[in-house]
């Protein structure tokens, strides 16, 4: 089974076509939430073409002792003093859904906060039976591009991004 | 006055170079603080090599009304539930070292949770005079490259990702 190798190149397009999206739908977001870490670096690029704020949060599955947990733990969630959320529209955003449990339990999260919509945008969408559930109340869901249940290699989490960029058959080479 | 063009394949060997030094410096962070939103994605490279969690903070120097502001504004912070930073290495990473105001206000409010020490880290360190100034109590700042006072493009911002890789003398092909 062969794995999936996304380049930051890909990564950036993907980004940047999913905030078109975003934008042609008729969202327009007051705030990207973005789920921590995956979702950072997508989160990152698509506030270039949407330019609005990023507030992170941080989910794990993962305790003290690195050992799983059954539910989602919260690493880091929007504080106290950012209950802004309230009559806002927000753009959760995530690497990937996988078994959709992170996403299903970031938007029940983020709902009790009232805001006025939640749209959520992911890189990359498994095909595969889910776990968690969209909530109802997300009108408006985008994945970047709809992929096998395969492992994903993403760029970030290369020891040696020369060898991941040839794992993905290609190579940056200087211009003439 | 040239521009800098960094590609992402720069960032992540930057990122992993800083990475390197931080523990060849015997220093073991506890926790990455991630300045947003630049530093998010030299932090979330980071982690790959570092394996630790993230905490994202925002910092704006513009208000509500996309106004300049004279002083730095947290967009989100550390919240009251996570004030475990007491006691704890915290590395502290953001994308460059301008003015160096935001790394001296992130420190300094930082410092305020008693952490046991506080290493900074940046992609680029701007060699120019300062107006902030890193605090005593950091006794490890790393920059990943010392660069000229020009402007830099970071591919993040980039509206289109080949053109950007173009203008660094760089092109991204199909391995034969």
């Amino acid at each position: 089974m062969e794995k999936y190798f996304f380049t930051y190149e890909d990564i950036h397009k993907t980004s940047k076509d999913l905030a078109d999206r975003v934008r042609a739908s008729g969202f327009d977001p007051d705030v990207i939430v973005a789920i921590g870490s995956g979702g950072f670096i997508p989160a990152r690029i698509m506030r270039t073409f949407l330019k609005k704020p990023i507030l992170a949060v941080g989910i794990a599955y993962y305790d003290a002792d690195d050992k799983p947990c059954e539910l989602p733990r919260k690493v880091q969630w929007v504080e106290e003093a950012e209950k802004k959320l309230s009559g806002k529209r927000i753009l959760l955003v995530d690497e990937v859904d996988d078994s959709r449990t992170t996403i299903e339990y970031c938007v029940r999260e983020l709902l009790r906060h009232h805001p006025a919509e939640i749209a959520v945008t992911v890189l990359h969408n498994k095909l595969k039976a889910k776990k968690g559930a969209i909530p109802a109340e997300v009108k408006r869901y985008f994945a970047g591009r709809d992929i096998e249940d395969r492992w994903v290699c993403y760029p970030w989490d290369a020891l040696d991004i020369d060898e991941h960029l040839a794992s993905a058959g290609l190579a940056l080479v200087g211009k003439k």
